[in-house]
């Protein structure tokens, strides 16, 4: 990600219309062109400057709500005996997220020392509403994990999960793509707001990690795979209309301008960024109709999110159409995928995270090699681009996903043959909430023995 | 709703002043004027464009979070077996409406060919910010209906409903006012952001579909009214703050424009839009504890509702003090009107959407011609403008009343006739969570065998 | 709260320029400097208006959501049978709150006649996005109140109450360092966004009234100190996330103005204000961590607001190091608070209000004077400043508290004298939400007679 806007104070001083004012003399007529041009320029560049600052931190300020949405969405999904560790372990992310990226992050994501793979610039790099937008993606590529492997995790190794995910994972690696200089940009590859660099990193974070931890106690019981249905579907739906509002200024903020060409862009990211997801919603909705015989609302939350995060990488080299389409099949996509890793695979990714986050962004990044478009130009191999962008795509989606399975698995397989990454079968089936935290989320009467 | 802002890439090229610089001569003071005066004009447009679709970009997105309040207050506000159908109407609301807005609905709506009553301009019309801030008015006039037929409905014939309310019922009479040049705007007719156009539309749809669906079982029970509380008041009020916050870019960005002027009235019109709703909160509290003998909360709710359609056709057109009258007016308005049509009418609108949106739009169109204002000069009855603009807001409120009433009579009616409105006894009793969509919307721990 | 920003309409008369304009003779050099420099500064200065606008606004719209976030908070970490009772408190406040500020706060805190102490322009003073966003402030003064003194205090009195909070007590003590002319500014006194001006004065208001009103019945049982739990720490954490996300809006936009230096400085006190509340929300986890044996929800909770709470005063005169610093240890000084008042000064204070706003709104005034910065220069007694300026933030902070305390004192100790504070210990035991509001907030099947 790339920082277009040079943040600064406007400089009232127009150095190409002074440099001709040499004497007292009269004005001729290109001088005085020259000197209106550059104030107009000048103008203009100091408040494209400001209009590119207010939307990033406008942007960034939406991205942060969707750790409120996360949180919903995994409590709401999972059982509420753990509702409390979720909310922990999200506010745990944007907590620790801040700090780590703070402190180390974003040099290692955005420095200049580099040879292409690792970036680096010296603690305490970033700042103002750059840092801020920054920020909040490395929490959310945390904190995709979250969800993953609720209700048996312990929460000092989710900390030190959390901690190397916003501190080191993701930033190595969006940095050889948005510093601008690594060697996915170098080879072409695009991903505007992050459908491999953000979701499938923690995607496939997520589907190593509850590889490793393991099923939840009655998810497969005598090869049977069980349901374990969540405890609040509407804090669910609420959560997934929180991320789709904040997916607007994801997918939007990645313009990291306004102004001219810019707010005609941005706008139509915000645009085509809705078209997915209600089209990813209504894919879901319909497949789940046809498979299931009725349409089911967890599926078509899950829809709405893998629309939204099919579109998260092409939403500036998308049509409309493109957009609608890519959106449609992340939607049918991933509840194809949700049934396979759960039933196939065996893996109990609790709320789907691998499936909505790793499988669709892996999706949305193809796509552009598919229909995607360079202005009015056909880049994909559908529309006249030939194969060579796709083939541009597969390699940076493999990269990420190589880059995030290994690092996870060094990490958390560590984790488990030291600390533990599991809490007991006692704490387990009583919930996690009391054990690790010392409290239920919902404290009735009987809680407060009355 | 004319688009008042022109999307463009900045151009720097003063023709104005270009074209008084004939050759390489000295430059006059008139020459000097024109030049600089051009360049601040050029720039300033510019610029104000970048604003003006920031301002209705970001309008947009606090548009959208509506749904999400829609969804809390529609599902608080009823039984907790069908909260999982309502979340599902709710979703496919913005679903479908972006995807049915996109292919004909705004070129219904904002299209060039017209007799001033019906307008076209080809599939696919609108873009970027506009396109995203119109689609978000006409999910939300679909989704109004949602709430008045909770508990009882077709989810399948909820989805026609859904499709034609938002790519022809709205969009048709939505250009009569807001494509600029259709039969109302001639008349003079006045609704800043929709009172009548959406709301009101909205509202009268959910009255039809109310009374041909017919009430809920244990609604009237040998003549008698009872009560069907809602199951969660808190996630209904908070539903109230989303729908609120939304508001003021619902109204706000209705200016569909920033910058200059714009800039101070979009500011006033959050700023009476606010006045408006917390008018219509206090007179409805006030109203329930002189009525009721206690202040009720989800009167209040529906009171700040209230107050929020009766300040949208007219926070373009009020003083601080009118908006805070007409808010309070509205608020108590809608306490009475929800007893009449359930009480008097007996007809079962589960939340009181028809009041909300129906009589409250028809209020809030109407107090335009009572005390509205055009910048210093009063318009209404009321205050020295006579009775015309009266007369011309009660013909467009009747205009909208008419449309809405029959067009969603004849698409109900037949639905009625052929796939049915309602489910089965059965299926009401039980809830339409379990039958419509196989699953409820919390799973206890009896729910999965425990 | 100085007003920064012009609203105005851009005037493209550039007078500068026209003064050297006497004939229409030859143009000079500098005469064509001076046109040029005239016209960028008029338009920029026009522009940064509209920009300034922009920002007060959206960050007003984020101040009115903290409502929301009030709510759910309150709600949640309190009983169920009070919840109603807390909406209505919460709805009550923005709704008074909204017309008394408009009808006489706003004059009472930035009115022109003034003897440094009070203020005074008139009723109905303030328009536009000024009012709008300093109104916000008032309604959060009044509902810091609100929580402490949940589940045993009359809606009556506290209507009176919410009324004096938002027309008087705020307003008249903000005027003494916002209005720009009061004796506060003059002593050199800093709260950018109003750790003492709201927070302190709400928290201090809220430990006189819970004081006042006293424990509720089940808290001090025999001189055992009872734990009363929330009933939804679920929403609870939602309504944190939502106060993290407005705080943005009210810290950001006590800069009062966006573009060039604004632009830079805003966005820095967004970021900086999340570092704070990160940090504060670690700390509070880990202190609990350490204290308790588990770390605690409801306090990382408020851990975060106290870290909010602690960067408010400072968010425009802090390093992001000293940002994290100040919110760290607010977040651990919460903590101990809570436990203090609860425990030695046996006041029940139902959600830490009093801890939260009022000890962290005297921590974030005084860390000015230990670490705050103007600029490059240390203005703070550990570096490089003296003691001057810690002085001077200490008059403030006890200004704002005897203010508080005295002035709620005086109110609620006269109510109690008259109307009387509380409810009956039956209507207590049973819940306020029935007996005050004749509903509760989850009717479930029993209430519903099935």
């Amino acid at each position: 990600m790339l920082l277009k806007f040079i943040s600064k104070v406007p400089n009232f001083v127009y150095e190409t219309a002074q440099d001709s004012i040499t004497a007292s003399s009269g004005v001729t007529q290109e001088q005085l062109k020259a000197a209106v041009d550059a104030a107009v320029e000048s103008t203009t560049t100091a408040i494209n400057g400001d209009l590119g600052m207010l939307w990033m931190l406008l942007s960034g300020i939406l991205v942060f709500f969707m750790q409120a949405g996360f949180t919903l969405v995994e409590s709401g999904m999972t059982r509420s005996k753990n509702a409390v560790n979720i909310a922990m372990k999200n506010l745990l992310d944007i907590c620790v997220g801040s700090l780590t990226y703070w402190l180390v992050g974003y040099s290692l994501m955005y420095g200049d020392t580099t040879n292409g793979w690792f970036f680096w610039s010296g603690l305490f790099q970033g700042e103002g509403a750059d840092l801020f937008f920054q920020t909040m993606f490395a929490a959310t590529a945390a904190t995709i994990v979250s969800g993953a492997i609720a209700g048996r995790t312990k929460y000092s190794t989710y900390i030190i999960f959390s901690i190397v995910m916003t501190a080191v994972i993701y930033p190595i690696s969006g940095g050889w793509q948005w510093q601008g200089s690594g060697w996915l940009t170098e080879l072409g590859f695009i991903d505007f707001a992050g459908s491999s660099i953000v979701h499938s990193v923690g995607g496939w974070a997520a589907l190593v990690a509850a590889f490793l931890v393991g099923p939840r106690i009655g998810k497969y019981v005598n090869g049977k795979v069980c349901e374990i249905p969540g405890h609040n579907q509407i804090l669910a739906t609420l959560g997934v209309f929180i991320l789709w509002l904040g997916w607007f200024g994801f997918n939007g903020g990645s313009q990291l301008a306004w102004g001219g060409d810019d707010a005609v862009a941005a706008s139509n990211v915000v645009l085509i960024t809705n078209l997915a997801a209600a089209a990813g919603g209504l894919g879901a909705l319909i497949t789940t109709w046809i498979w299931y015989g009725k349409p089911h609302l967890a599926q078509t939350l899950n829809g709405a999110l893998a629309g939204l995060v099919s579109i998260t990488a092409g939403c500036g080299n998308m049509t409309s159409g493109g957009a609608v389409l890519a959106g449609l099949i992340g939607g049918i996509l991933v509840v194809f995928s949700i049934e396979f890793i759960e039933k196939k695979l065996k893996i109990d990714d609790a709320i789907g995270a691998a499936s909505v986050h790793g499988v669709a962004g892996v999706w949305g990044t193809l796509v552009i090699g598919l229909w995607g478009v360079n202005g009015d130009v056909g880049i994909g191999l559908f529309n006249g681009g030939g194969a060579s962008q796709l083939g541009t795509q597969a390699i940076g989606a493999l990269a990420y996903g190589v880059w995030a399975v290994v690092l996870s698995f060094i990490i958390l397989f560590t984790l488990k043959k030291t600390i533990g990454l599991r809490v007991s079968e006692e704490v387990e089936v009583a919930g996690l909430d009391m054990s690790e935290h010392g409290t239920i989320a919902y404290p009735g009467k009987r809680d407060r023995g009355e």
